[in-house]
This record gives C-alpha cells, structure tokens and sequence, in this order.
C-alpha cells in the first residue's frame, strides 16, 4: 500500500493509564494510527513495578496476538507505531524504547524530530554515555536519567528545556505513571481523552474513538502532562513564549480524516481545500476524480464548489497487501496496474480533473497520467490540494532533503509538463491557510515545508543525521 | 474484510494457453479476480505432458511466492478462487481439481453451481465411482472420463448436455489445450482475451487488463471454446434454445466496477441504479453517502440524480486485515468500528441518505445505523440499489435458504423499524432492469434471487447439498 | 537427518478404536513411528458420522498442534507417516486417503507396496474410474466401493482377493470401524494392542508403549482384523497357504531398536547380527565402533564378541535440523562435518572397525572413511551387519532399482576400494538367519533384496511406476 | 531435548576476523557450538565501517538463513548462543550486544558471570549511566567506552582490570578488529584457530573443527589477544597472579565429546572418570548402561574399566523435539517415555549399572529409574561420574541457590531412597582430579559446585542478581 510518490509520516503515540487491559487497548489505538507508520510497532507496559516491552517489525495486526497482548496484559501501557528504513537490522530501532537505571524502568515513545539531537548526543558522549540507536528518542532518556536527583518532574521539565525542535512524547514511569509532552511550539498532535474515567493519550482523535474514550482536549505547546494516581497535573514550564506551529501537513495528508484534532475536523478541511482550489483554479471539465484515495476528499470539495459531477475514475484492488510477486518483463506498468485500475468506459475521450492532496517526487503521478492517456482521456487537468513543497520538513516528516522534492528542481510549468497534464495548478498558501478554519491561521500553523519559514532554527549540516521520529 | 451482511460470490476462473509465463501470469489473474473468492486458490499447469498442481487457503499472494511460481512454470495454465466453509480439513475442496485417467490427467476450475449434481453423482455411485470431495465439480470430471472413448471433443460436449444448473468452467487438458464452458442459460461470465497473440480466459475483463489482455468477446450461454495449437474451435451442441439468464448481481454487488463484461460495464450500471433509486425514492437531506466500499457507485448516481452532495460519511480503515484480536468486553460494537468510523463533525444533526447495494441478513447495516443515531444524525434514510433479495440462488451464489434473507421474512416497513431507519426504499424489479443499458433486460438477465423465476427448475430438497461453487 | 546412504522406508501406520482422545493418541502413536517415514503425516478421525482428515507435509510434531488435535478430537482414528519424493505438490500423495461413496465415507493408511496396482488400476480406468493420486492405496479403495453391496467385511475379502503385494492397511469405515488388513506373506509388521480396553493397531510395538498400550499379538499373515462395537472379529478368507515373508531388512535397519514385534526385539537380533559379524569376519584393532547412529546396536554385539573395546568415535550433533545453510566454497566436506565430528585424540593412529547395517549408494561411508584417513587412522575395517543388497526390492523398501544399488554393480572386494577401507566385509546369509532367533528362518523371512528369492512374482516393467507405500 | 534434571551452560561464542564469509562461518561456529546455549543467537558483522547485528530466539538454524546470511555477508564478525529464560521480551539480553559512542560502533559476547556487576554498575548509574538490559555484559562496554581516551587497547586493559568473576569476552572493534579476553581465573573456555590464514576465536575447538580451522592454542588465564591486519597481538596486562580455574565441570558436562580444550580431551577425560568410578565404586551386575546421551562415554570407561557389558538400555527419539503436544490425562510418565524407551527384552530380570554425570534436581532421573523398576528390572545401582553438586556456581553455569541442588539437601543414602535406586555412589573429588590427565589439578581446576572453594569472592546477596551468561 505504500506509494513512493508520497510522503510518509513518522509516527505514532498512544498511552493509558493504569487500566486492567491496558495492553489490548493500546493495541486498538495503535490500531488506529497504523496510517502513521507502518514498518514497526511496540507496546510497553507497567506491571507490578516492572516495564515489559514487545515490539516487532511489521503491522500492529501481524505483530500482536491474544496470548501475546494476556501476556502483556494490564497496568500503564505506552504504544507506537513507526516507519524506518527497511531491514531486520533495524528493529533496534523500534519503539516504545525502555531502559533500566538503579533498579527502576523508563519507556517512551516518540513522535517528531529533535534538530539539537545531535549536539545533545555529542555531549553526552563526551561524557561517557553509550548509545544503541540511531534514534534521538534515545538522547531524551539519556538527559533525564541525568536529571533524576531533584525528582521525576524535575528532570522531565529540565530535559524539555534542553530540547530543540518538534516532538509529542509518551513516557511511563518506573511508578506506573504516564507523561504527556508536547513542544513549545506544538508541531505534532497529542490529545487527550478518557474512556469510564482512565486518561488516554494518543496522536488522533480516531484512536480515541476506537477505544470507546471521549475527547477531552489537545496538548498545549509546551505542555507537560503527568498522570498519576493523583488524576492529571499540569506543567508549563518557564519557556520562552513562540507562536503555535501545527504541522499544516498533517491535515493535508497525514491525519485521518475522521480524526478532529487541534480544534479542526481533518475531513472539513480538505473539502474546504478542494472548494478553495475550484476557486483559485477552475477549468472545464467532464468529470472530477482522485487517485484512490489519497486526494478523494478534497475532490468532493472541487466537485461541490464547480458543479463538475465527482466520479471515482480508477479502482483501488483492495486486496494488494504489501507484498507481490514481481510482474514479468513483459508486462508494463504492472505495478501501477496492480493497485488501480481505470474505468475505460467512464474515461475514454472525456476531459478529467485530478485531484491530489500532494507531489513529492512525482514518479507514481507520471506514470498514471500515462495510464489515462493511453485510456484515450482527452484532456488531463491535475489539481494540487496544497501549495508545492520546496522545502524539507525538519520536524518528523520523512522528506527531509531537497533533492527528493520534484517542486524545490521544476517550476509548475515544467513539473506539468513532467507529468504529461494539459494544465496544473497549486493551491496557493493564502488559499489554504485562509480556508483552513482557524482564526489566524498564520500564528497557528508550521507552513515551511511550502515557503521555507522555519519556525525553530537548526543546523542544516547535522539536522539529517539525526532524522528520526 | 468479510462482512456477514454481504451475499458471497463463489469462485473466480482463470486460463491461458502455452505461455512461457503461464503461472505468473495466472497468478496475477487469481489477483484481479481476488473479490470472486477468498478462502482457498490454487494453479494447475500443463508442461512436459504433466499437470502440477498447487493450492492452499488464503489469499492468493499468501499461497504463492517466486520460487513456487517459478516451480509452476510455464505451459498451460488455469487458476481458481474461491470461497468455502472454514477450516482447514476444507482444503480438499480447493481448486483447480485434477484427475489422472489411463496415464492421462485433466483440471478443471468451476464457477457455478449444478442443480442436478445430486442426481448425477447418485448414479455415478451406483456404478462404483468414488468422491474425494463435495464439490459438483467433481461429478463433471466422473462423466467426462467416462465419455472419453469417442474422443476429448465429443466427451465435452456429451458431459455438458448431462449437466443443469450455472457452470463456467476452465478445463486444463492432458495435451494442453485449454477449454471454456458456459452453460446454456449463461448464468455466470467467461470472457475471451488476448496478450501478445496468447489467448486468456477470465471470469471478468479485470483480470485481463491486469495481464495486459485485450478483450475479444465474453463466451456465448452453451458455447464450447477450445484453445488448441490450431487456434480457436468454438463448439455450440444441439442444446435447445434458451433465454439468456446473467446473474445481474454479478453487476450489482460482485463483479469489479472496472470490469466491463458482457458488453456492460459495472461502474455505469451502478451509477445509472443510483440514479433510477434517486427518481424512485427522492427524500430531502443534507449528504448522500455509502457504507465503504460498497454502495459508493450508486451513491454517487443518487447524489448525480438528485442534487444531494455525495460524501464520505465514514471512512474504512485500510490496515483492517482479515484478523484481528477479539475486543474486551467493555469496549461495545468494536467490530464495526474498527473498520467503519463516522466523521463526527459532518454527520452530527444532519438528515442522511445512505445507499446500499444489497441487504442479505440486515445485522450489519442495523449496528452501523445504530452507531449513526448515537453520534447525533437526525434523520437517517436508506435507499438500496437493487430489489429486496427474497428468493435464494441456486446458481453459485452462497444465500442458499430462504431464511438467511431477512426480506423475505419482514415487510419493507418491518425491516426499516428493525434497522432503525427513518425511511427505507428499494429499487424496483422494473428500474433495475430498465435502466441496466441492455435492449431486452428480461430476456438477459437471472433475477431470480429477487422475484422467484427460475431460468432453471431443480430438486428443492436436494440442491442445498451439492451447493457449490 | 537423511542420509542418502540409506535405505528409506515407505511407511507407518496406526488405528485406535473408539477413545474420546482418538486424535491425540494418534498423534503420540505416530510421532513413535516418525522413523518409518518423514516427509509427510496425516490422522483421520471418525466422529458424529463423518471421517474428518488433516494432513500436510513435515514431521508429526510440525504438523499437528493442540488446537488441531482438539479440533479432531475423539471417535475411532488411523494416521500414517510417509516418506514421498520432495515437492509440495506431492500433498496430494500423503495418507490417510478418505473418500466418499454415497454419502458414506471411508479412510485408509497403507504400509506396503501392491505389484499388481498398475493392472488393476489399467481395469478400474477401462470402466471409467479416476484417480486423483498415483498411490496404490486409491486402488484399494476403487475395489473395496465395486464391492460393498454383499456388506464391507465381504467387500474387505473380495478387495484383498485381488491383492498381490506387500501391504499392511489400516482401514476405517464410515461407522468407526477400525479393520487391519496384513497380506498373505505377511511382508510388513503389524501387531494389535490393548489401551485401557482400547484396541490399538501399530506398525510398531514402540507405538503401543508411547501410549501405554500393552502388546496383545502380531497380525497373521492373511488376517483380516475388524475392531467395532462387538470387539474384535478375525477373517481368514480362503487364501492359497503360503510361507511366512517377513521383511527381515525391517530388523536390521528400519524397526526402532526398543520395537518387539513378530516375537523378535529388534535391539537382539542386532546385537546376535554383530556377535555373528566377528565370528565370520575377525580382524585385530584397537576399537570398534559405529556410524552413529546406525551400526550402533550390531557394533556392541561386534564388541562383546571380540572383546575389542566399543568406542563412540564420531559424534554426532544432535541440532542438526533437517535443513541448514548450504557451507561455501572453502568449507570442503562440511555436510559430513556438520553431522558428525571424529574424536581425533581417539582415533589417530589406531586401527578401527567400522560397523555398519547397509550400503546402499556408498557415497557417504566414501566421505567418512576419507575424513578418517585424513585424521590419521591407521587401518581402517568395515564390516557391515547384513549381506550385500544386490536386488532391488517391490515390496516397499525405496531402493526398486538395480542401478542405484552400489553392491549389484561391484564386488566386495572392488567396493571395498571404492571406499578407500583395508577390510570389508558383510556377514552371510546363513550367518544372517541363523542369528536372528527364529526357528525355521528360511521359511520365516523375506531375503529377496539379499539373493533375488523374491516370494510374490511381479511384471518387473510395471512395478516400478506404481511403487508406492 | 532440554532436561530440567540437567544443568545448563550459559554460552558459547565465536569470532572470526576479517574473511568475506564471515557472518556464514560465524553460523557454521555457532552451530557447532549450540549446546552451549539454546535459547537465542545472534552474529554481529563489521563492514564498510559499521557494526550490522541480527540476533533472535531459537536455535540457530531456525534464526539464520540464506538470505539473512548474505546479506549480514562477509568482513569480521562475533556471535552468540545463549541460554535465557523463556519469554519473548527476553530477546533484549541476547547477545552480541552492540552500541555506538561517538559515531564508533562496538559489539560483544560473553561467556561467564561477573560477580561485582551489580557493583560496577550502581557506581555508573549514579554518574547518569543508562541500562537497557539485565546483562552484566552491559556493563564491559560501558566502562570501555569511559576508558577510551588512551585508545581502545588501553581502554581494554583498564576495562578488565575492574572485572571480577568469570569472562570470556570477544570484541568486535570499530576498526573490524576480534578482541578475546579470558578472566585471570581462566575460568571458561577461549581458544584460537586458524582457518586458511584467518584467525578464528571459539568456546570450543568443536568449532574449529567445523569451519575447517586448525587449533593453535587456547588463550591463557588474564590474556588480551588482539586480532588486526597487524597479526596477533597478546596483552597480558599487570593482574595479581593466581592460580588456573578451569571449570571441570566443562568437562563432564557442557563440552562436546569432540572438543579438545585446554589440552585435555573431554571424551577421553569422561572415560578415564568412568574407570575411575569402576574402581571407587564396583558393584556386581548384568550390564552398564547411560541414560542416553548424557553419561555416555563415562559409562563405556567404566564398563571397559570392569568388563561388564556396555549396552543402550533405553532408546533415544530423535525426532523429538523441543516442544511436543502435552500428553493427555490418561497418559502417565509420558514425558519420560516419549524421549526414551527402554529395551524390555534386554533389562528385565536384570540386575543394571546406569552411570549418569550429574544429576542436579533428581526428578527426571527419579522418574526413569521408576519407569525400570516397572519393567521388571531387578536390582537399580547409579554412579555419578562426578562427585555430589553441593554448592552453587557462581561463575557462569544456572545452578545459582543452593535450593535447586538436591545433593546439598540430602545425604548420598537420602538421595538413593528418594531415587530408588539399590546402590548409589558418586566419583569422589580426588578420584576426579587425579583421574582429570593433568599434571597439578588441584591448581588447575575450579571445582567450587563440589567443595564451596570458590577461587573468586562474591558477595553473596547481591552475585545472584546479576546472574549472567
């Protein structure tokens, strides 16, 4: 299901407190962010003063079991689900990540990027500290066991302090206890909810409905949330007042769309993106259709503000799991084929608009144009649901280097010309922060993948290295 | 992804002539056809004068690797899915089924059900033959066998004019050649293509665009089509003329809207119900919407028809796999919403239509409307695109009895108060057939399975047995 | 655990009449009888009117687990395990067999080898039957069906009046029935024991003894064995009296060491096999000892008589699974290596004798005898504990041609050089007999892969393509 | 095959420097060298400048093949087998353990215990120290890398100078160097080989053996050899000195009969106790038999010592394997039974000598002896080849409470009675050392489980926490 000419989204976090199944239930909730990543997953619990971990690569499903989850069974619980590079070796670098110090366990999942994690690291290294990731998260825990003589809470605003970047942390605590974190600047969701009176966290809201938990309310940025047997406390540390940086991205494409987080329905934003987009760039047209199904909600949007019937133009196989046989030589395209296929009678000889929600490389796009013409579409118009991505995320989204994004090399002209389009057209930045819902939406959201206005400075040189989730 | 609510097809058939690539190239058929059947599949090929023979439970890229395919190799090939009763002990039931006779083998894949099976295996007993399996298919190789003194041809023909019911058969010979078989009435499709001079048989046109086929013709009801080194023989026995008796299901509910079969295609006969349910129901409401996946099609030829925006009321999750862990006992209706989950934001307070394209036991789409109640609709009306399903299927559609129907117990208005709908209409016979494209609808197609008419009687008490695919 | 070097049997088989854990037990009885056959294994339990088979390839404990078992749960069972030329397709070829003939179903497990089977079957073809499976056993079910209208026990006589061969069946009937079946030269063991008022059928009396059943008797040559609820009932059809054929290569190589079975323990006859040895073949040398672990038993009888000490002087690895890495380039004779490793600080220098049971292809007793040189063995002496196979056998034993039979195309004394030994020699025929225990061995044994005496006479054309278990 | 009456090593581990085969011949070592451990395995490989490591649960053919093989591929590799307690989340303390610091990756394995881990690790705690594991191994790399400012050979020596206990370490540097080291005590076994030129590191030579390397000696107690493009460099660094303690038990237990380590045969050493046995302890009977496999070599030296015929009493299954269905009710003694069979016909009325090598908690033995006694063997004598396990081990092998050991509980006559046996005598220490091939053994061997002189000091309370292999 995984499409190189995407993006792909770091993580996700989930936790529960103190709850008799909280292993199945965060099982659920990862269940529920699969969409966030998809090559590894782990589940760590508090039991009778003990952390126990099992993590794997592979999907939530292909991972856990009943006898595995009784296994784990009840207490705290945290979860995570991750995309890494491929390669069994890397299991290393799975979540949630537990170690020992005197006696007494810590575990944290992580969603997000840390731009000083490699300072921080050299630091620490200096210093005498091992590492056995590659992960930032690891730095995290490092900090804070450095930190633990003047108490847990303490050492957790005083290891936030030192952090720079984009990150929602889940911790659990060697006292069963579960610790919320978002940065200052609030880059990734982590919301809060409660299902018959146990506090859940998790990086959607759909992973709250899946578990019967009801919303309470997003992080604030900055924000250090600890649960306990004492119910929730509160921490804000004494940091330095900066604007509110949501990852517009991840309502563009990430987020699922029955997830309502920060306020805003993922759902209604991408149809107001598509409406915005008939707006800022109508064309005539028989029909409007998305590539399944990235794209498809923004399309109802272009289909209700234009008039132009939406219709769904090729066909998803859902059947293709993630792997399959390599085609044979002789048979072209297979690989496109294999996953959508076009209705011939509803195409051939009709002008079509596309929608789609983004363009990082553009190779898939190129090669279903082709598909569509060969069809005999006549006129193939695309129409993008965001602005074009000139700038790498820094900040926990996996396109982390110019040199992968199609738009930072080709102007829109050549780009449509690349793909093989009649006409191409962006939604324009205004056009999408001024239809996103939010009241000043320029003070809310983190935009620098579209302009390069990066809310927190880093070093471009080292920021790679240390690209994690 | 199995829903209990949803009628099942039987089986899918696949075959091609003398490919180097033969059991890729079936495999990559079995893909296209995956929805036909889920539970067990398998590939016959034809090479050196032998069959081999591979098949499993699961899903077709679950039973095959490279290596096994390679081991397939090339030849002659067909292939089959299918659905069963669970279990393993079942497997003896999957097909291809293969037979050694006088040094000589023969396989054969079957799509249908034979209505006289019963009978035939009776005598077939009586005179000493054995069954290894319960499937009709079985029976059809018995008599083909004993027919074999006048030669391959005639034992086809002689086989077939002893047979009653729907059959689509692919039959694998001990030469290599490949013969299709469609019985008189043409219940199920077999249609005729062709990659790179190679001919292919598939149960619909998906399957041969996925192999990179072009579509020749769909087989004639009664037709014989022999793929030999000569080419084509297309043999029509002195059959007495029948009405032709397509399972217009097949085009509601089953086939792949991307597959245009007998000269009609899917996705617009959908489209063109939706309307018709659109002019024959109309109700005022805010959205129209499906039940993902199924229903999208006549969903958006109601929203086309009527004007009411089509949306995405509820969005399926896509790593939902064909297992998973059993909820807790506190978490309510987890098994419809881990696959199904309502945006909140656009359905609260809103009067929804939702469209369906078939109601078989009704108890999943009453936990869905349930679940749209407590999230705040107000009024929730259904429109199903396609008759009430009163009558059972005798040929190769799995609801068998009269009393799995709920329409047949319960009147439209006692069904709509046991759904919790605020109205429900169905399409009439008249508006399904008028509006299906074709010239002389009650002449083409079975719709049986909706008014009782029977294109062919059979033996009530003894067609349940030898049910089949 | 193969070794080409070896001899491989065709077959075990077990029955137990009525027990709730029917499954179980059969599972346990096989998993004793593993070392007659290791490529596939399957159990057929008659409950509630039907016979419900699992069978898959693999070893016994890999194919069932708890849950399988429970699922075939209790009634009246047969199981088999067999050896079977490799490739997943040959499923088709593993036992019990189970049919269905109206409406009743019938199972069977086979130990043997029919040489009329490709006649009978050229018959049953004639009048139109087909095979699914290029076993003998099916014919046995294909005569036993043409038979039932005087009743199953006279269709039982009639089928195994059509007979010629080796064969020890296990039948079970569709009323639960247990039927053991031996031929009238009683070529392959099988014996009847008591479980707690349970009649067990084994090839083995090492099954009896993993499920606590006591040794009652061995079958009758000729016998007819039916187990129902009336207990037990002997049929001795009117059979032409023929002497005793009891495969005595059962004794020297394939019964497991602690089986007793037709009077005689096999761990004995081995141990006289090897008194006889250093009787017949005298040498001087520092040691005696044995491949391990084959030659183990005949080595201590070598030992005992010789007073030359017993020495283990390979090791074996016990971890050695059936599949491992194939070794690289550089790492010359590691399949010998990695199974069993010489005791260097023993054996340099000395001069050793080698005890052997067989020699059927010579070319692993080549590599280790060369490793051994290598090493710095002095004299290097064979003896092997049973006269030269010279003649390939048709009732069952898998060396059915001359060709692969190293000792058919040299002498003793050009096999020796072969082998790179100083001494080889067997022991005698006479030498064989009149060690083993029986009074009248001549007329108690089948030797015909010994001296060509081969008690039932086959078409040597033919036997070979029906070869089977 | 594990058999909880048994003690179980801790591990083995290997290493080999710079070959393009490395990670397949660090498996081919591994597997040699399973018995050592059979929980978990693991190969970590230099190449190209980094440390790439793939470690699982299971035997080491189930965790390697083909593909993983190539792919960890060739340049200088360690590896591991270990015991652990079960449990999936254990997979954590597997071994090579591998970290980074400063962009330099290191790896290691272990054989041994160190008795001060729990101190060395609280004081790298209280400096901010993390730990991801229970393995005192954990605590080698921490203090290396805290070293490593005087270079790593310095950092070695320094490392090693604050260890105290029982070690066998080899390091995989971050220049691909293979660093052994053996504990000053000597306590494990480290030998090196060469294989075509490269230096290869192994617990035993059994793995010499395998990897087609020749033995050049084993490492000395205190010794630091490190293996670079610059050859073979030995440190052997100021310790106090102290005398050699080998751990015999290696000897008469752990080691393979094939391994000739420390100069001294394990097989021929077994033999010579077997006759030194016969000699302490004679007793007057019918045969001398092992419980198969264990105790066997001992048994051949004491029936050679007393000339009372050697035989296989009981036989092995060797298809069992490491999990089995669990026995029904109704089925006593099977465990027992299903591993071993006794040959009835040999030891009824029988008075029998079984000679095991050691028995730690005495209910497996106990219940074979009970099996005998059933079967009608008269008179039951045992003798250990070694004298009575009263103290636990603190240097490396799982017998760590003096509670699991049933010799420090109960007098030799007690443990007779509770045995059933007629006689029971084990080895006395004087007769073990004297008989052990070496010069001086009372200053050669570590014979603490037998008399409590422990050559190095623990604390008690806390040496058991950090039990480790």
């Amino acid at each position: 299901m995984s499409d190189s000419d995407k993006p792909r989204e770091a993580c996700g976090v989930f936790g529960i407190y103190s709850h008799p199944e909280a292993a199945a239930l965060t099982y659920f909730g990862l269940y529920a962010l699969q969409h966030r990543g998809q090559e590894s997953a782990g589940i760590a619990v508090f039991r009778d003063g003990e952390i126990i971990t099992h993590k794997a690569m592979g999907l939530v499903p292909e991972i856990f079991d009943d006898r595995l989850l009784a296994e784990l069974g009840g207490g705290s619980a945290i979860g995570h689900v991750r995309y890494s590079t491929t390669g069994s070796s890397k299991l290393v670098n799975a979540q949630p990540f537990a170690v020992r110090h005197r006696g007494k366990s810590y575990a944290v999942a992580h969603n997000g990027n840390l731009v000083n994690a490699h300072e921080l690291k050299s630091e620490l290294e200096a210093s005498g500290s091992i590492f056995q990731t590659t992960m930032d998260t690891e730095v995290f825990l490092h900090l804070l066991v450095k930190s633990l003589k003047g108490g847990l809470e303490q050492a957790v605003v005083k290891t936030v302090q030192q952090l720079k970047g984009a990150f929602s942390f889940v911790v659990l605590t060697s006292r069963g206890e579960i610790i919320g974190i978002k940065d200052p600047n609030g880059f990734r969701l982590l919301c809060l909810g409660q299902a018959n009176g146990n506090y859940v966290l998790a990086s959607e809201t759909c992973a709250l409905d899946l578990v019967n938990a009801e919303f309470i309310r997003e992080l604030d940025p900055g924000e250090i949330l600890i649960i306990s047997e004492n119910g929730l406390k509160s921490i804000r540390p004494d940091v330095p007042p900066r604007p509110q940086s949501l990852c517009i991205f991840e309502y563009i494409y990430f987020a699922r769309p029955d997830s309502t987080t920060g306020g805003l329905n993922v759902y209604e934003m991408r149809k107001a993106h598509g409406r915005q987009l008939a707006r800022e760039a109508p064309v005539d047209a028989d029909l409007v259709m998305p590539f399944p199904d990235s794209g498809m909600y923004a399309a109802i949007g272009y289909s209700e503000a234009s008039g132009i019937p939406f219709e769904m133009g090729m066909i998803r196989n859902h059947y293709v799991g993630r792997t399959f046989i390599q085609p044979t030589q002789s048979m072209r395209d297979f690989a496109t084929r294999v996953k959508l296929n076009p209705i011939k009678e509803l195409l051939k000889g009709k002008d079509i608009i596309i929608i789609e929600d983004s363009i990082i490389r553009g190779t898939t796009a190129k090669t279903r144009v082709k598909a569509l013409r060969e069809l005999g579409v006549r006129n193939v118009h695309m129409r993008i649901s965001c602005p074009p991505h000139r700038f790498p995320c820094h900040y926990g989204i996996d396109f982390s280097t110019k040199g992968e994004l199609i738009a930072a090399r080709l102007s829109v002209d050549e780009l449509r010309e690349f793909l093989g389009l009649d006409t191409l057209h962006y939604l324009s930045i205004d056009g999408m922060l001024d239809s996103s819902g939010v009241e000043d939406p320029r003070r809310y959201f983190c935009k620098a993948c579209f302009d390069g206005d990066y809310p927190v400075q880093f070093d471009e040189g080292l920021s790679k290295d240390c690209m994690d989730c």
